[in-house]
């Protein structure tokens, strides 16, 4: 039995929630200054167009380049997104004030009754609440915007909630073995120790259903995380916790194909559209499967690839984060192969073979 | 605090997963009989095809009529069919023997890895596990084979699991405030007691959340389910069984468009084509919203029916389960508005109006 290791960095969510609601009343403060020295209100933010998203070696993941925008109430065009914005900012502090979590289409709606502020569709209210990200630096999940997807966890590691009403109370993330559901009770709960030394992301339901039935959590001493498809930000948030605060290394399986190979890659780096955010990534994260070389090594079902998975294979192939070492093999060998598989393939031996023989031998050959 | 209530009805699992597996070993019984007896073994079930397939006014739910088909071996076409049953079976027995959970398409796989059987693609393996349901008269979840989608739960029930590793083991449902996952393990649990005194069924994450949030369960005394979207079968099974063996009287609410009707009408009456199945259905489950009227009342954000909208609701106006009381004139209603919204439409009134106003006075009006 492993030993139980404590947080060594646990990080109350208070801390997190007095910056995000200080950084609003700093931006509240700003126009309001502004309106009382009778000047035109403006709020500064780092730009967002392709020219300013750039992708840093050395961090290893999406970041913005130093462009500034300026939304100011003295040009007539910016009037209306500037409004909105403060509106924004409201509904932000409201939602930290009183506790609930919401999501970008409730906001909409909530959006739909504000007077006078013609929000004409959820682009726009979608808009503005990624504008409010920039500005304040942090994610719409800090402010409690969520996902209406769920993912789910499954480890021995001991969670404490800090959401109203559950304060304190802690859960084991074996405790219920369908999966614990990452809703914002989760994605808010502090870690306080575990006993697992490593993280398993997993692209189906299916296989992290078999992880769990068995044992592959105990046996190989991991955390699961079913992602169901490319995992929602509040999950990847909650890998790049595991990975920082816990220490655990992070492994991800998903099918053998080109939409497989991207759910790792954004746990790993993000994507460009959220290049404004960076408590989303876990650069160290290892792509453990299933290859393209499994297909012939385990001579794998499989299909052929659709014209749309090799467009988006030709464009991966492109993107700068693709172009070394085993992306870059498997890549060439999908296009070779002209082939994918799903994970549940492995099935084709029964259905313990992929815990059994396939895992165990891939954890190996990355040295975990 | 409403008292706690013990369930009279405690069906333990190891009951009805004896009851499956003695009639899987009857009907490989009679298989094998008859080969020793140098008969052309045989498998008799009940039609499927439309003209079988009958609405029971009576029960409330769509049953099959009298007609039976034989697979033969004496039948060359049979042959294929029969021998895949007879696999499918074996597969059905294993994995109760060794309590481990599938999905449709792993089965696939391992139909791909079966010699000789040649099954063609999914749709084949799928049509083998409903010939089994059929004959075995039980749902594939009897067998282990489980939707991939999860739904979740959440309220004052005591539930005890009887899966592998957890037997004995106790979860109150309100443990986790993110919802409780809806998957094997909690399918099969058995309800020791609940203080609640209704079921409150949503289609919706952000209104689950919302409802958990603002303490819709305590103030309503319900037990929440989040349907996401279409309920899986095992959650309609699970809303039944709060229903049959708790007692619990279920309300349902959903989008107010066709598709929501019928999310609402699915958990009433089942689906045509789950017709061989009887313990999915809750006929007295009460549609409680959104309505088409409720758009008017409220006056809710909403917009047009799309083409598709449309040609759905003429469906449904055909359908004899929509041709009464508040269904045909809610029908009539979204024909006279030509308009549908969300569930989120209320957040118009900002986040707590749903919980606050229109669920309880809704409920009022049900006579909840």
């Amino acid at each position: 039995m492993p030993k139980k290791r404590k947080n060594p960095q646990r990080q109350p969510k208070r801390a997190s929630k007095q910056v995000v609601l200080s950084s609003i009343k700093q931006e509240a403060k700003g126009v309001l200054d502004e309106v009382e020295k009778r000047e035109f209100p403006r709020v500064v933010m780092p730009s967002r167009t392709t020219d300013n998203i750039v992708y840093d070696d050395k961090v290893g993941h999406y970041v913005l380049g130093g462009r500034k925008v300026v939304r100011s109430a003295g040009n007539i065009r910016h009037l209306k997104p500037l409004s909105q914005m403060v509106w924004g900012l409201s509904v932000a502090r409201d939602l930290l004030d009183t506790e609930k979590t919401t999501t970008l289409r409730d906001v909409y709606y909530m959006a739909e009754g504000a007077e006078g502020l013609s929000f004409e569709d959820q682009s726009e209210s979608d808009r503005i609440i990624t504008d409010i990200e920039s500005v304040l630096s942090c994610s719409r999940e800090d402010f409690n915007v969520y996902p209406e997807e769920r993912s789910a966890i499954f480890g021995d590691v001991l969670a404490e909630y800090t959401v109203k009403g559950y304060e304190g109370k802690r859960i084991n993330l074996t405790m219920h073995p369908d999966g614990v559901m990452v809703g914002p009770a989760l994605a808010t709960a502090e870690f306080i120790e575990t006993s697992a030394d490593k993280v398993i992301a997993i692209e189906k339901g299916a296989m992290f259903s078999r992880f769990v039935e068995d044992q592959a959590w105990k046996r190989f001493h991991a955390v699961l995380i079913h992602t169901a498809g490319q995992a929602p930000r509040s999950t990847r948030k909650l890998i790049r916790r595991l990975n920082t605060e816990l220490g655990l290394p992070v492994y991800m399986f998903a099918d053998a194909d080109p939409w497989g190979l991207h759910i790792c890659q954004v746990i790993i780096s993000g994507s460009a559209n959220a290049a404004h955010i960076s408590n989303l990534v876990t650069p160290k994260a290892k792509w453990a499967g299933v290859y393209a070389t499994d297909i012939t090594k385990y001579d794998l079902p499989s299909t052929k690839l659709t014209e749309m998975d090799l467009r988006r294979l030709k464009e991966i192939k492109r993107d700068v984060r693709y172009q070394r070492g085993r992306w870059k093999q498997e890549i060439d060998y999908f296009f070779k192969i002209g082939k994918k598989a799903e994970q549940e393939a492995f099935s084709k031996y029964g259905l313990s073979f992929i815990v059994d023989k396939y895992l165990k031998k891939r954890l190996d050959e990355l040295g975990a």
